[in-house]
Formats: structure tokens, C-alpha cells, sequence
């Protein structure tokens, strides 16, 4: 039986910068628009999901909460398509990659804490756990590719072993 | 002096068919993913941004609250791109169109109250009255059309035309 322990560290466009972007008003281009009514914070996730056979959907995930620690099970990926996740909720939640390669590496795996008001969008390839919200039910607006093609490549961790997502300590960020 | 005043109706699906999508939750097709602990709301707008120079834009408006009833003064069209907007907030908003044309016509405005938890992404070349946010400053989640062409084209009310938007009345809906 073999274990591995995830501990969460906090997001930053740096630390994610193999797996894809951090979304955030934080450190955007801003334009005032609208004769000065609106703020444009502008061009925040590289959408890479419009090949020839491809279109942008837009998609809402109701995602159960886990309570943690959670033995993960799945890493998925999407070959040909990038996907974005926003919480539409002010709950935190949790995101685990793995670089990118034929299969995921449980010894390479990361998990990050996403903090309210943020986003990620996986780049195309990126392995990732599925969904992981915490706290409550939450929902998250998700835009990924439709159209013909392969996109979704699934790898269940084997039964004998525990990969172990614990929460995130702050204190230890 | 001309003067229109405007009220708003509930927003619907059918009411807002010529202008574009609603986007909500309720009706749309839903799918059990992730070994059963999320729920994919699928495909909920047509995204129309993907020409050969356009793509997908992911931003974030963050609109002052306006007081009503409000005097429009600006309507305007991205003519080779749909536009969504999905609030972050849980306050309405409202949104005013007037059907396609080479300008649009203040007699053929109509409004609409979009209750929290809806969104709506307007067709390609239809008309609108920038963002209306009420009651607070609000986010939204914007996907609109990034890259070469011309998208906007803006026509203001004439001085000595006033068009009113009144607040929504639901007892009138």
C-alpha cells in the first residue's frame, strides 16, 4: 500500500503557471468603459477551445462538498480543449494537477487553495482532479470546448493507493 | 422634446429570443459527471465569437449602481461577436435591447428585469444600453469577442429625447 499526503498551497499566477492561469481582478488590465460607469477588467484566461471542430460552451457544475481529508480517485485531462472554472459562490475551493505527460504522477501531483474571488482555467493536457469544492454545495461557471473530438482522457489511482488531499493550513503557506 | 418611458418586463426565454439567450439553470440539459458528485449544466449560451480572427475573451465588469428611473443615453452593438453577461452578484439587473437595424429605433426599446441567478448573452449585433446594475455595485462574468474587426458601433439618444428606465414592478409583469 503505497500513501502520499497533498497539502494545499495557496494559488499564485507563479506556482500555476505550468498547469494554466490563476482568473483574477487582482493585477488585470483595467479599462474604464460605458462613459465611466464600468470598470473592464479584461482578457483574463487563455480560452483555447476554437479549432476548426471546436466551439467555446458555457456550462454551470453544482459540485457536492467533500470533507477533507478526501482520498482522491480520478485525474482527467482534456486534450484538445482548456477549461475554465469560476466559483460562483464565496466559498474557497481546492484544484489538483499533475504536469503533463502520458499519465499523472502521483508523486507529481500539487494541490492548490483557490481563494474566494478566483478563478483557474486548466490549459489544454493539464492533468486534474475533478472538481473539488468544500464547505458546501457550491456552483462554478465552466467554460470548455464542444464540438467532435477526443477531450477527455480519464486515470483512476490503483486501489492500493491512498493519495490523501488534507486542508489547507495557512500558517504553513 | 420626445420622450419614452420604459418598463420592464420579467425576463423569459421566449420574450428575449430575437436579442439573444438566457442563461439560467432551470430547463437547461443537465448531466451527472464526475462519478456522481457534479452536476453539469450543459451548454447554456451560443457563443458566437470564433471567426477566423476572433476568440473567446473572458473578462470581468464591475458596473456602478445606477439610480432609477435612469435616463438612457447609449445604445450599442458588437456586430461580429455574442456577449454574455452572468452577475456575481445576487442582485438583478436589467438590460434594454431594440431589434436589429442600422440604428435602433427608440420606439422599438423593450427592457427586461433579470432575477438573480440568470444571465443573458445577446446575439451578435443587437442592440443594448450598456450594463445597468441596481442597488450596488455589481461583477459580472463577461465572454465576448477578442481579436481583429470591427465590434462596436454606438449610437447616443438625441439631446431633446428622453428615454426613461423605470424600476420593475413584478404586480405589472
Amino acid at each position: 500500500m503505497a500513501r502520499f499526503d497533498l497539502h494545499p498551497e495557496l494559488l499564485t499566477p507563479d506556482a500555476f503557471a505550468d498547469y494554466g492561469d490563476v482568473i483574477a481582478m487582482d493585477g488585470a488590465d483595467k479599462r474604464v468603459i460605458n462613459d465611466g460607469t464600468t470598470i473592464r477588467y479584461h482578457d483574463l484566461a487563455k480560452i483555447d477551445v476554437a479549432d476548426e471542430n471546436g466551439r467555446p460552451l458555457v456550462s454551470i457544475f453544482r459540485a457536492s462538498a467533500v470533507q477533507l481529508p478526501l482520498r482522491l480517485w480520478l485525474m482527467e485531462r482534456h486534450p484538445i480543449g482548456s477549461q475554465v472554472f469560476w466559483p460562483l459562490s464565496a466559498e474557497p475551493f481546492l484544484v489538483v494537477v499533475a504536469s503533463a505527460g502520458p499519465s499523472p504522477n502521483t508523486g507529481d501531483l500539487r494541490a492548490f487553495h483557490v481563494p474566494p474571488g478566483t478563478g483557474v482555467n486548466y490549459a489544454r493536457s493539464v492533468w486534474h482532479h475533478p472538481l473539488i469544492s468544500m464547505n458546501a454545495t457550491s456552483d462554478f461557471m465552466v467554460i470548455d470546448r464542444g464540438g467532435n473530438g477526443h477531450n477527455l482522457d480519464e486515470v483512476r489511482f490503483p486501489d492500493d493507493t491512498d493519495v490523501m488531499l488534507h486542508g489547507y493550513d495557512a500558517s504553513k503557506s
